[in-house]
């Protein structure tokens, strides 16, 4: 058997989106922004630019630091403007037909397209389109983008592509090329987070902030929810094809999936995560000697815990940041092994003491057991552990990786069933309102809630067309592709 | 600068079928039959097989015998049914994404598809087809018949697959299946062969009878020009789809293309090389004392030659099998090495001896010119050339490689000054008359040809859609892909 | 041009060794082994086992997680006893036949050796060598144990060992393993370091002890300096091959080689690590808001500096673990993105602050000058650097790649023009007794030092043969072996 | 189960040796003599060069033309002198340590070698030289050399080599450069061919001329047997280190090892098989319709037989030189298919005929037993097989990979017995004396034969150290290294 998998026992964001118009370098940027967005997606990444006359596709496996930094790959992505995708598997598969940007020549000309998110009606859609003889080549819901716009009745590109998303639901904040423009869109939710930047006059969209510093980009603005901006050599276009409804930012964004630098609606994510360890502190003190993070998803909140607590923040859990896939497991007398090729505890400095751990979230439990039970073979007196997040009690249909709603611990557990699976000593999870509290809102408004929460609350933003029938893999593509 | 292809100086075929109908083993059959008719292609192959819930896809770059026969490859290939293909490479550029079979699922179901030959008005039906929404994903023709399916007015698919083949113009022996049958069908003039054979009560489809052969199968017949048949478990129904027109089978495989033990159109292709060996050392004695075969293709009608003019045939070039791609040229001091890397002379048995080279054709002329040089070098006091087929003077458009037509050395040269510049003591090629004898017919019937020689007489069987507007390659995608 | 590397601006341990005897998981052991001391070397590894005839060796470039993982692999690595070595490249190329463990065959059976330090005499020993008629393989120091023995004039095997022991000069923490035993080895300065442990009744050796807790093994003790252990079937006996001297043990292990979660000579890592933070901030004070580390290396001790200045604690500078070798610089314009693949400075929380960083160490400046500009790009009102060491001044010959002395900021500036070249309002070192204290020292005892700290004093415990002629490269082989 | 190998029924030649010497493009030039010699071996290649300061070596698995002509690895074989080797897998095992040429440094210098042969008192070398402390990395003869050389008594170089040259028994054609030569030698009884050429000055040795030819080199002269050059910079010398025996050159060099082009000992390959044919139609005629060669190593003695019965000589058997290394076999139903994915019968040719088919050998005489089957299949009236080599009863110990004795067929039955297993309807071999005949002799002198046919006669021309005492594999290295 081999391990090294349900250790890495998180949420996972899907996608990071980038995009640049107006750059010699174009090629080069976009690898560096997708690195930077490598936290959002490290299964497989891809680059599509345009030349002034072709557009340059690259897809490869891997993270973007192994597979898009040889010179030939770089040098083969010609042209001033790019757009490239990283992502994590999905229930699509991981062949190598799914990676995005997608591209599709029309009777018009080429245009390439990425999203970060989930277009919860995509099976419906992709069914009237087989209907109206469409073709697919993959499982993804981006494909479905394309032959809608194939397939709009409009005459004018920008027109088919408004026709084209007022028919989407779900949320997509999404980057494309054509062979006169780049677009941005961020679905009238906002849930997913994409933002506008500057270097030296050319126009930038990333999924968040820190895709622009790592290039030296300035931040210019987000891009709003129900937002269509139109950029050519002429400028940027803003236009709002949907109707207007009230935004629904992910606030689980804020709590794991954004990169702590990132500023996103105004926010940065460090300072929420921060205050939510204080709010934490706040609602379920607890009487120990040391605050010890989970590395390194926990250590903001850790740090706002500490000081809020006024307790000494110290580094129990040592992370070994050098991971591959997975582990051979020797034998079943070894069998706990997993968690330690992460994580080991430092004993000298626990043996002894009354320890808080602090994490962002639990989703299976798993790791946590494992976590707190290293900590105490490792002699602490006491172990408690804090979560900077409600408990996670949903599905995500938005472009989040989460297990089958039964894994989730949560959702079949009360928070005292949930300790003594972990093995605690005390366990708490912040309030919904706590962690509202720390995104800056007086408390949820619970008519219409600031963020979407749905992985807390199960309250859906949208309908779920396909996932209300549950058929959503049944007209999927038969055929299975092999990988390499 | 590298070289190692200029010395192959040959038309190619670009593609060889295969197809198999209930067997447990179809996927490791089709690769065996493929690699039998791998001399029809060999840059690249696939097969899609059918296990009775999904299709399974296996392409890759290469010979059969090296990529194709892991334990794991034939693995994916469950099922009984499956098709496959392999090829040359073709304009469209060698891509992945241009490997066939090419699949795609339908509102109905799925369907793959390949074919030996080429639609010469793909590109005219593509235009039309994109202007409907349809998008395309590679630069073959033959993911044009899938969308004319896709888009097809009839219910039933035998009509819709009826429909669409009408609207093709060109050579075109096709296979393919989809979840319930398997199809094959050879273009009105049955250009390219295909034949019927039998395994056990398993339908089989393939370019040539070698690759029934090589699995044991016996041979059932030809499909006949014009003819669709249609295979399911209740065995094999035969339609005719097209209007009937006199049949016009490629002379030239006869010449070159086809594996000498193969029987197409009830005549063994050694058998018909052998004779234009013999027409040939009729119509154009020479007064030598060896016949020497340009080795391999030249060696059937060396042979006929030989026993015509009661002549001793050797080998007096030697052929190393055991050539790679390219080879680094060392330096311009031993340029002409090129031609080196596939023969050696046997000087021993040349030196001073009047020698007849036989040839199956000259397309650009230059390794002629090098096999000559390399046999006075050897100490030939006499160098004779017969070539086993008429000047080939014209491009082909049904699925054949050819050089544009001002670098056949035909096209430009008569037969005295393609003498001169191959530097032989005499040159001669067979007339087509000869060529027809050889064949079986009294003589070519210049009204209606009894096959096609196109190549020969630049008599095309087939209007030329886009070949005749020279719009070829202006709306193929735009997507450069990268080739790993 | 390329970049990634020059940002990685630190001294690098070039190997962690691991042995393991007795356990019929010894190789997947090993591979955990190594995967928790990767830290001391990523370039590549290797293990060899024994099953009790036969010796197995795996060799692999890059890291454990993604080598040493196959099934395959740790299948082929049968027996129950092993050990591995894993490296960062060396003076030697990265050549395939320098991955060690070493092997031979002598006349009375096979050999296996690995080690972490540098044999100072090496060169010497080589030339003494192949005078008598050894041939060497490799450029590796390891190799030259081997011929030692192979020549050595003792009968008896651990006889020979020991001859071969005394002649080695400079630093070597070795395991081997036999036909019928394993051994370890430290120098009697005991340089690097090397500790038992003990898996239900199997005995391991390791570089450090976070490689026992990965495996769930019990921590024994240090082997001592000077020490040979010889392991059987009958269990450990203790030899003193060396004429005893004091140790020596390398104190930028505690800096930054060695993992904070390890005991090393009795010491906690991470306890040094912030006792040295709390010793800077006592010696070198400075007025500001906030302490932000350099991550990874710098955060225990800018954790003892928060506590010992009552400073907050805050991570300003976000670390991209996402790391690949190198990324392509996109132009001029941009080129001083190095620093920024691997961190991003939190501009919202620095924005306006007056900041101390605190880091390990400095090398050549070059990182820290990139780090200090991006701190002060984001908004920083004022830098203070503080670093947890002396300046670094001398190269290492012990098992240490240090760049050229000339290389060496410290080598050629003071402190003030370093904080000139820097650009930092204030630069401090921990005094060189700060750091003996905090290793838990009174004072560092100037006649015989109770450290090595070379690096700092250029006081070198030992002669070193090979570096003072100068003559290292000459009689290394001339044999240039491709690298795939 | 995989198949595709045992219908490779032939004996091996292990090895191909070139070597050059003065010529700025050694390495290109090293790798086209090499391609060449492909035939002596396709497992793995490896060449080394020196460019006046360097040696550069460059192995891998493999056919040169897949491996050795990528520009890069050309590009590194830098140098004026160059030596390369071509090799079948030995016994050694195909371990990348095991390809030749072999590199040491002296304490003199460097010093590369690669051999064609077999030096049969290896072990009992190679265990006085473990004796003497040397260590050994590989399990191949050659390796023997170098450590001979390494503690050769002597002081100059050149006598060192002699010192070890008559140290070896056994059969070897060898190649070396050092820093200031090339040398070439070849065992006292010239068991495997040696030639000299010259290309405009530069001196090259190769294993046959056919090496020559491919780039343009002029044949000068055999190497004799028993014969040491000497060639630096100041031209050629000829040394005789040995005793003077008889020579007694592979006679089943002419029989099937060689390339059919090559001239060895003054005859040519090609003549000597057609005589062979001849003698054969002499002694074993039989009243048949047509020959057919059994391709492509049957077709010089089928053309001989041909012409010596005035039979119709033709292409009955089609061989598909599209072969992979294996195929995976579909089901028990059709497990005879192996044969055919080489060869082919061509019915309509053979149906109702009389044929006789001619070989050069039969080994284990499974694959001749498929082939008659195959013909018979194919509708032949009568088969009958004659073998252009005495029955093969005998092991080679002087570099030929023959099957265990027991293997061969002729080694267990008469030849009535064999063509009762082959079922065909004679059989018969060209007797010892008509061997010796068309080799140019007028009989074979059964004192001291002219040749080495022991893979026939069993009488050896050397004494066998190694063999005769059965303990060669007991004391080779007990490391197994993977392949990767």
């Amino acid at each position: 058997m081999a391990f090294g998998e349900y250790d890495d026992d998180k949420l996972h964001e899907e996608c990071g989106v980038f995009g640049i118009y107006g750059h010699p370098d174009s090629g080069a940027l976009t690898t560096l922004g997708l690195h930077s967005l490598q936290h959002r997606g490290q299964e497989a990444a891809g680059i599509v630019s345009f030349d002034g006359k072709q557009f340059h596709a690259e897809r490869h496996r891997g993270l973007i630091g192994d597979s898009f930094t040889k010179q030939s790959v770089v040098d083969e992505l010609k042209g001033h403007r790019a757009i490239g995708h990283t992502r994590y598997s999905t229930t699509g598969g991981d062949e190598m037909r799914n990676i995005q940007p997608f591209f599709a020549e029309f009777f018009g000309g080429g245009f390439a397209v990425a999203h970060n998110g989930n277009i919860t009606n995509a099976n419906s859609l992709r069914r009237d389109l087989q209907r109206e003889g469409a073709i697919f080549q993959s499982t993804s819901d981006t494909e479905v983008i394309l032959h809608l716009l194939a397939m709009a009745k409009n005459t004018m590109f920008v027109d088919r592509l408004q026709e084209t998303l007022t028919r989407l639901e779900g949320a997509f904040s999404l980057v494309g090329i054509s062979a006169k423009k780049m677009i941005g869109c961020r679905d009238p939710l906002g849930v997913r987070p994409l933002v506008l930047g500057d270097l030296d006059g050319a126009f930038i969209l990333a999924s968040e902030s820190c895709a622009l510093d790592i290039i030296g980009a300035r931040f210019v603005r987000d891009i709003e929810p129900g937002e269509l901006v139109i950029i050519n050599d002429e400028g940027l276009v803003s236009l709002r094809p949907f109707k207007k409804i009230k935004q629904r930012f992910c606030i689980f964004e804020y709590v794991y999936f954004a990169r702590p630098d990132s500023m996103i609606e105004g926010k940065n994510v460090y300072d929420v995560r921060k205050a939510i360890g204080t709010e934490l502190a706040a609602e379920s003190p607890c009487d120990v000697d040391i605050v010890i993070p989970v590395p390194d998803s926990g250590t903001p909140a850790a740090i706002g815990f500490a000081q809020g607590a006024n307790l000494p923040f110290e580094l129990g859990i040592i992370r070994n940041h050098y991971v591959g896939r997975t582990f051979i497991q020797p034998s079943d007398s070894i069998r706990h092994i997993g968690v330690k090729l992460k994580h080991n505890a430092n004993r000298k400095l626990i043996e002894g003491k009354r320890v808080v751990l602090v994490d962002d979230s639990i989703v299976r439990g798993t790791t946590s057991r494992k976590i707190v039970q290293m900590v105490r073979d490792a002699g602490a007196a006491e172990v408690h552990l804090r979560i900077a997040s409600p408990p996670t009690r949903a599905s995500c249909f938005y472009g989040v990786d989460t297990p089958h709603r039964q894994k989730l611990l949560a959702s079949r557990m009360s928070v005292e069933e949930m300790a003594d699976f972990i093995r605690v000593d005390s366990l708490a999870f912040v309030s919904i309102d706590g962690l509202y509290r720390a995104a800056g809102e007086v408390a949820r408004d619970n008519e219409v809630p600031q963020y979407c929460d749905a992985c807390f609350s199960a309250e859906y933003p949208t309908s779920l067309t396909d996932y209300d029938e549950r058929s959503n893999v049944s007209n999927l593509s038969l055929l299975v592709e092999a990988k390499g």
